[in-house]
């Protein structure tokens, strides 16, 4: 095994902004044989986060910054190909922060969790059974607290965690608005992801077009993106709305903060709420999610897209991607098998 | 009765802003007699509260806009001088909207309630017992969700509901920091009011004094002001801050809405929540709150101040007066015995 090759994704310089292909380097180095405790992984799939821009930034953020000239920080799904660790056997299927590369060799208490791909694909792990959908889950159930009939507005709502967010909504009984970047987008929203209305917010006339589409208001308000899209969205709160920060998409650089209109009359005079959300928060509850996910999944209720995008060598531009909007599904990185 | 003369005040054009006594006219006349199910209420007390401000101005609020020409809305604490109910009997003192005038005519559903004024003086009603310590009481315990121990920090820290919100903060064992507008009153803060430490926002190193007084960052930040304060406040937040809504008295002008940071990436990495409080919402919950102050009071744990300007001409400046931060204690307008 010590004999293979491992080509890795280093982080070469920290970006002011959204991470660009020129931040990362990629670099090859015999893989490092495992040693006790430690397994090998044949990593099948690499994830692509939103998120990862703020692993990546200097800025306080919710975990360390990948430090530079160190793999980049990525969850992966892969097999076990080598293990001394008695708890993990060679060819199982394994989910962890296993990073952009080919092999990693890891403690095995960097597996998040043995992957069960007897019903669903492999690659679900890393979308809508991974962060994304269980960001989807616990976000809109636990923060955004949507009650039958209630109207929820998503933004990135062709999204992998959008997406997920409408039909768990649509399933509780509400009606879901989307707000997405292009007019194939809003057909996407509403014929593959169920949404009642979507709008475009590259149209010159957003603002109006989503006052229309929320007849009734909103009483949550799942938020992606932050920037003119939540400006326009806050102004459109019903008494008591919930708005769950979930990213900041819109936002390329949050040093210094950008300005925007002031939220708190908007909160005061509804009553509303604004709470930001962390799916590592919700760890110890994946389970629950995953096995929740799985069963709509198998009843035919929720849907998802994957873009997958084949070789390593996609994942430099990836994150950069991702900002430029031009994926229709989770992005996901394949190796060879 | 009905030969008394009735002095109002009345809204004689709608302010951009804050109110300003030119926006207020004098007028007198005849005292109405009460018909069947009214009351006459000779006011003794008139209440002045910053969020008259959004009674009074057109954007969307959480009530009517008080109407040009019409008497001003505003709390009142006065004794029934004539009854044409039944529920009612003259000489009892009772507490409503009865508006910034001499006489009220109302019908009997116009009382709030009547008060007990054997323990505690009648002007506690609009002050410590009235909305302002009622909308600190059930904001931060019900919003606020102080635990012993907690960082609790406010702003307007010397007003009627900043002080009173310290010293239930205080009684509940938190630690708190106040945010006021003077070395005075920073004085005031701790000496009267019990906070640990207050900083003055007029200070021109403000945003440093505040950040070494948080030096366990802030759990609970108590809101009356938004603005730059605001700003401040918000990068000092612990992870699963509560931050109250509850006035906005450093913004002048919400139409436009003016800019300021964006907040949603504090609210993301700390997992924090911001909310509104409006305390009418608390309406059936008053009683609740107006015994345990009035237990409080009683028991020499929580203390206010008044601030007592005499006769109604003091009325249409004092709003403005308020916003100007020159009043030490809640602000009332006494009328002639």
């Amino acid at each position: 095994m010590s004999q293979l090759i491992n080509s890795q994704v280093l982080l070469n310089s920290r970006p002011k902004g959204i991470p660009q292909a020129e931040n990362f380097t990629i670099a090859t180095s015999p893989v490092v044989a495992p040693q006790d405790g430690e397994v090998l992984i044949r990593n099948r799939y690499l994830s692509v986060e939103p998120a990862m821009r703020g692993w990546i930034c200097d800025a306080g953020n919710y975990s360390e910054p990948v430090g530079i000239n160190t793999v980049m920080r990525s969850l992966a799904v892969g097999e076990i190909v080598e293990s001394k660790d008695p708890a993990y056997k060679v060819g199982q299927h394994v989910l962890g922060m296993f990073g952009w590369q080919d092999y990693a060799t890891m403690p095995a208490s960097a597996i998040d969790r043995v992957i069960d791909t007897s019903k669903l694909p492999m690659s679900t792990a890393l979308g809508i059974l991974g962060i994304n959908g269980l960001a989807a889950y616990f976000a809109l159930l636990e923060v955004g607290l949507p009650k039958a009939g209630d109207t929820v507005l998503v933004s990135t709502a062709a999204g992998s965690v959008g997406s997920c967010v409408a039909q768990i909504a649509k399933i509780k009984g509400c009606k879901t608005i989307g707000i997405t970047s292009s007019p194939e987008k809003v057909e996407l929203c509403i014929n593959e992801f169920g949404y009642d209305k979507a709008v475009n917010y590259n149209s010159p006339s957003f603002a109006e077009d989503l006052a229309s589409a929320c007849t009734d208001g909103v009483d949550v308000y799942f938020d992606n993106t932050s920037g003119r899209i939540s400006d326009a969205a806050l102004t459109l709160l019903n008494q008591r709305a919930r708005v769950v920060i979930c990213g900041t998409a819109s936002i390329s650089q949050w040093d210094p903060i950008p300005h925007g209109p002031r939220v708190e009359r908007h909160m005061l005079v509804k009553r509303a709420r604004m709470e930001g959300f962390v799916i590592f928060d919700y760890a110890d509850r994946y389970h629950e999610g995953v096995s929740q996910l799985s069963e709509w999944i198998l009843e035919g209720r929720l849907h998802y897209r994957e873009e997958i995008k084949h070789g390593i060598e996609e994942a430099p531009d990836s994150i950069a991607a991702l900002y430029r909007g031009d994926n229709l599904g989770k992005r996901l990185i394949k190796l060879a098998d």
